[in-house]
């Protein structure tokens, strides 16, 4: 294992990926959820994502959210994009910060995007011609990166030719994602040394989900592998359409716990991300997964 | 890190740790639970305790179960005991294992059990005096390994002293536990590097709680820096009486998938942890943690 950085940058992802598959709340529910985020300290938050109001009706009213993101100067707020067409909405709404999404795999891409993994790789350099002209920068986050719950366990050098592809295309970051929540730390540590090294300065990310128990082991992995961008979100918010009721993202509290007890700094405040989960479990109505929620932080007489 | 071993050895505590703070179920119910348990391929199995059954009302049948466990000759039954006198009955009762718990730090030892940790520590010499003559073994189980409810962080070397006590003594195993649910990787590898040298040839075990979300990080790390025997239980049974609602033990199906998928051997099956999981869960009339409870195995279609 590499030596653990001094700090990771954790991006909060409740309002897109905790969202995504909620019945919609009001508008005023995520702003409240947003206040509660900001106070957690966290500077990189995934505010929405603009795709298809149809598909994914949680998140229709990124327009309307990403008005009220000027209330936050400090926070650099990323949206979601699928299309070049995606792309100009985020931005036009006042967006600077893109992720793109492609799925390693083709059945997952199919499924998610309507076309193979390879024309949606092409379509990076189509996101970042929109993009940079205007000062706004490109992640580009690699789905299914270790599985797929259509094709199996995805071949590595699908996710390293992407990953070479959306280096020449001119992306600014890049994440590797467990869309599925099935990977565990030694797969995750195998991939991020195949992959860091080939990407020069680009800041490396990595997203995880809890659904089979082992997201904060693989996450504690990848970053003493190489990464030093995590997605969390608070209360664990975000289910897997593939496993109801299964646990969703990684929480951002119990990722805080970890590292900060690793000695990394992540400067997330956790009472605040406990009181940010708490905000989050009230909104959507019902209980969510984070260990800390329940169990409060080490507290020692 | 070290190498991964081909081979980790998971004790099923269910019927122990996972019951001791439930409301006490019926003989017949964890007779039913150890048949499920048993389905699963685990060849250890901790049973019970003798210990105060006003203590423990949950666990008051031990004599009752034991005198069961002769159905299942190919699983290693192993009790919890908590001083001399337990050590005899349990012995009477017919089990060849012995557990003795020591609490590293003397606040989490005096609440527990009354007394110091030196003195626990003591005791290990009546303890082995009573169970080698019967050719029973005793496993040195040291509580509050990381960090304790009332005293704070352990001090590593309240643990070596202990572990050089057990060795002297003649304690047959080891194992090093998280009894409150705090510790994470980091910490986890620092102390199995300081314990395990000490030791010689004497198998080493380690037991996780997930109440801040790090358990399975935790039993990763372990086992990358030495352990090979690990606690868990099915669904996650198993509360801890100082934080109310919190995960419990690791998960015997969790852990067992992520040992799967690193390439080591537990002769677990999945499947049949996650039914055994479904049992323990019906027995104790209230959701279980299990990430694979809810999720189920990787299927890759």
């Amino acid at each position: 294992m590499s030596e653990l950085p001094a700090h990771v940058t954790i991006r909060e992802v409740a309002l897109r990926d905790g969202l995504q598959i909620e019945a919609p709340i009001p508008l005023s529910a995520k702003l409240d959820l947003l206040a509660a985020i900001a106070a957690t300290g966290v500077r990189e938050v995934e505010a929405t994502a603009f795709v298809s109001p149809t598909k994914v009706p949680a998140l229709a009213d990124a327009p309307e959210l990403a008005a009220r993101l000027s209330d936050y100067p400090d926070i650099e707020f990323s949206a979601l994009v699928a299309s070049p067409n995606g792309a100009k909405r985020a931005i036009a709404a006042g967006l600077r910060s893109l992720e793109y999404v492609v799925s390693a795999a083709d059945g997952h891409s199919r499924a998610n995007v309507g076309r193979s993994s390879a024309e949606a790789t092409e379509q990076i350099a189509e996101i970042v011609a929109i993009a940079h002209p205007c000062e706004v920068t490109v992640e580009v986050i690699i789905a299914t990166a270790w599985d797929c719950p259509f094709d199996g366990p995805t071949p590595p050098q699908r996710v390293l030719d992407i990953v070479d592809a959306a280096c020449d295309y001119g992306a600014d970051r890049l994440a590797i994602a467990d869309t599925i929540g099935t990977t565990t730390p030694g797969r995750v540590t195998a991939l991020v040394h195949q992959v860091r090294p080939r990407i020069g300065d680009l800041p490396l990310g990595a997203h995880f989900h809890n659904t089979r128990g082992a997201g904060l082991a693989s996450a504690y992995a990848a970053v003493a592998a190489g990464v030093t961008r995590l997605d969390s979100s608070v209360g664990g918010l975000g289910g897997c359409p593939f496993a109801p009721g299964a646990s969703g993202n990684i929480a951002t509290e119990d990722l805080a716990y970890l590292l900060r007890d690793s000695g990394i700094d992540t400067g997330v405040d956790l009472t605040a991300a406990i009181a940010a989960a708490r905000v989050a479990r009230d909104a959507v109505g019902h209980e969510l997964p984070s260990a800390l929620l329940r169990a409060g932080d080490r507290i020692l007489s």
